[in-house]
């Protein structure tokens, strides 16, 4: 019998990782958005040298929330305070599971005392419309993302959103506006000018340079993006493609594709019953080397993705008491991995190796092949000592990179190993082959990315094996 | 002043080989047919061992021409006989120039007496839709392609186009027709049912496996192509995206993109001011590193292409007399090239070498990078024996392949060397970035492609660089 929701399917199931890492989803797409406009090595380059237009209108969802309670469920939701929330900020919000599992995280925007919008992916969203249920004075509206494949069918949306960034942003910036734009502190929201349109804006920057989000009516799309293109031409500005999009996070180091941690505890059950069996959780494709038959071993907390500061006690919310036990200082850390140019280019010489072993297609520029990616991160005796969570390939850097979660101990500039493709050949995802694994070494590096220049490896930590 | 016409434009800028090698049109797309539905290599291996459903929906124009002087038209057009031309069959055609060079090349559908449809790439509609208004009785209807970045904008067409091919291809058909279909020979036309609608079908083929091509009314797109996909589930047909469907021809020996001789002679004036500056022909970007100051020599004849048995000289035809002058036994012959394994993986590998050249971005599996690519092919002293027209990865191969037209003495089996990436850093095109050339071998092989067994390779030409 289909089940009616996500724990029927799990209970049909019976194990909820075989069935997410064998999600017949397909990659995860940036839909609508031009695949490419120049070529995804030119795209990359801009963002670092002169600037590019992001075109983040389709890809994620839009939970607009209003009303007296909007503030009061944001609080007992999110790990973040609100105590310091003004207005025309934003914060990413990060809500937890009752056990203290990241159920993910996004941008809530506070565009008035009592209206809020959420964008990010859908489990933060359905978490948040799900609480709201629960006794809040709240109004809800979902915009969902686009749809992948829209397959030429017309796609509208309520918002535009775009991001001007890169070292020239601002002068593009303040000519689109006629005028000097104020640069607020980072995440505060203000207006400014584009065709004619008074559109909101979002303080922002990339690697120190200033750039801002921008976001307005859906019907003003083709005005203000073409606004905008015109007037960056002379100073570089390139429109970014989906294909180049993805990648931008290897060098800016967010980890957009946690595993949502609701497939277990009774408390989430009422939660599970009430999510769809084609939810996001329910079809979420979970991809990697790393395989555990406990679903929690994919859960991370919010210290394992770097946002342990954004976690305070001044609140009561869901988890509380779960993150008040954690002991911070043996938790993971967020790290990005610069992978050994050889063994990368064993992988993307695979395809035409004959005799050789194929291995998991590394795709440039985003190698992910499911929606949330795990990759077991191993020293040299093989022992797990983190997860790589999302791999790419940055033209800037001229390096494969990932972005993962490891152990406290390991530190900047070791060697470890990413262990890429699947075991046993594979598993039955869409996007998957079969294939075989390949150990790749990787420098431990500082997230966002900076090169470990070679004096500063660590040779000496556990990069040898020890027999 | 902005150029009114073609003429114009190759007047305004004095060098057509230049305009065209910099055009910023950027990459040729197939568009709104989704890039991937499960992965490239998946839907290209389906084609070999299964069966795969394209989707030529959107990147092709469709020119229907009707009325009393419709094959009048054709007869005058193309170098094809018309003498043997049933309703309900179909033609390679091929229009040259004055000149004799090819226009380009599509498929002309015979519908009634009075009643044809051209599909294929826009010169060829283009010359005849010139053409009929030169004293021609005929009416003329165009469908133009899709637009290639839609954008979310609804995308529509008159027609649907498919084609089921691959060794399960008709088992599947005769599922969905609900009984048997029969193999007619192949280019003829018939019939079949498609979920409650009669739709038309072309015979058609792969590696000697039948298939057919199917069109009906775009309104029932969705319904026709649920139906094909549901019936064809158990016999594991696959859906072929975008990006592994450009390379199906690798396999197949069609070379789709010759630059259409037009640019040049008195005769072809007229035509050249009926065409727009925003134009296919005006547009087109030239890529590759085969680089002359004339662009004659960028021109192919039926012979290079393989279409030399298409050339009939019992009827009168555009071209004709320079067709008739030509000594067939000197012209170049269509071939396959099978790329280096290691010199390929020196490509694949270099975006991750820090160190190294950066060679033109080989991208999987289409590594073309403008509309009409030409590769200089030499022996090993450096001398021109060829034109690489269209290159990229088989996966079922696992190789890199290219067509090409090489000179009558280079044998099956030699070696040769195709010159990848633009001289003098590169254009300007936005496909390209700054890069290095890189002389790549290959082994010239038959169109379609059969591997040329180890002992069938001749050494003993040409492929030692002489001193």
């Amino acid at each position: 019998m289909s089940a009616k929701n996500l724990q029927e399917l799990l209970d049909q199931a019976g194990d909820t990782v075989e069935l997410l890492r064998n999600s017949q989803l397909g990659a995860y797409i940036y839909p609508v958005v031009p695949y490419e406009f120049s070529n995804f090595r030119r795209e990359v380059i801009a963002w670092r040298e002169t600037a590019v237009l992001y075109d983040q209108s389709h890809h994620m969802v839009n939970l607009f929330v209003s009303g007296p309670d909007a503030l009061r469920l944001i609080s007992d939701t999110g790990v973040n305070s609100v105590a310091n929330f003004p207005v025309d900020s934003a914060k990413q919000f990060v809500p937890v599971s009752p056990e203290g599992g990241v159920i993910g995280d996004g941008i809530l925007f506070r565009e008035a005392a009592e209206q809020f919008v959420f964008v990010g992916r859908a489990p933060v969203a359905n978490w948040l419309t799900f609480r709201a249920g629960q006794g809040y004075d709240v109004e809800l509206r979902l915009d969902p993302r686009s749809p992948s494949r829209p397959y030429g069918k017309a796609v509208t949306r309520d918002l535009w959103r775009f991001q001007i960034q890169g070292p020239r942003a601002w002068e593009i910036i303040e000519k689109v506006n006629g005028g000097p734009v104020e640069q607020l502190r980072f995440f505060r929201m203000a207006h400014m000018n584009v065709a004619g349109e008074r559109v909101r804006t979002l303080r922002h920057g990339m690697a120190g340079a200033p750039g801002l989000e921008l976001w307005g009516p859906y019907e003003t799309y083709d005005k203000v993006r073409d606004a905008i293109l015109e007037a960056g031409r002379e100073f570089g500005l390139e429109p970014c493609g989906a294909r180049a999009y993805a990648c931008n996070t290897l060098e800016s180091g967010w980890i957009p594709s946690p595993l949502p941690a609701v497939y277990t505890g009774e408390e989430l059950r009422p939660y599970r019953e009430w999510l769809g069996a084609d939810s996001y959780e329910a079809t979420n494709a979970l991809a990697g080397s790393f395989v555990s038959d406990r679903i929690e071993d994919y859960y991370v907390n919010p210290w394992d993705l770097g946002y342990g500061s954004f976690v305070k006690f001044d609140h009561d919310f869901i988890g509380r008491d779960a993150l008040a036990a954690v002991v911070t200082e043996t938790q993971r850390r967020k790290v990005t991995l610069a992978w050994n140019a050889e063994d990368v280019a064993r992988l993307l010489a695979a395809p035409v190796d004959l005799d050789g072993p194929g291995y998991q297609f590394f795709d440039l520029p985003n190698a992910n092949y499911g929606s949330s990616n795990y990759d077991s991160v191993t020293d040299a005796d093989g022992d797990l000592v983190g997860l790589s969570m999302f791999t790419g390939y940055s033209a800037n850097e001229r390096r494969a990179l990932s972005l993962a979660t490891v152990d406290p101990d390991v530190p900047l500039g070791a060697e470890v190993r990413v262990i890429w493709g699947e075991p046993d050949g594979g598993t039955r995802k869409p996007t998957v082959q079969p294939h075989e694994q390949l150990a790749v070494r990787a420098i431990v590096s500082p997230a966002p990315y900076s090169v470990m220049a070679r004096e500063s490896y660590r040779p000496g930590w556990r990069t040898a094996a020890t027999v």
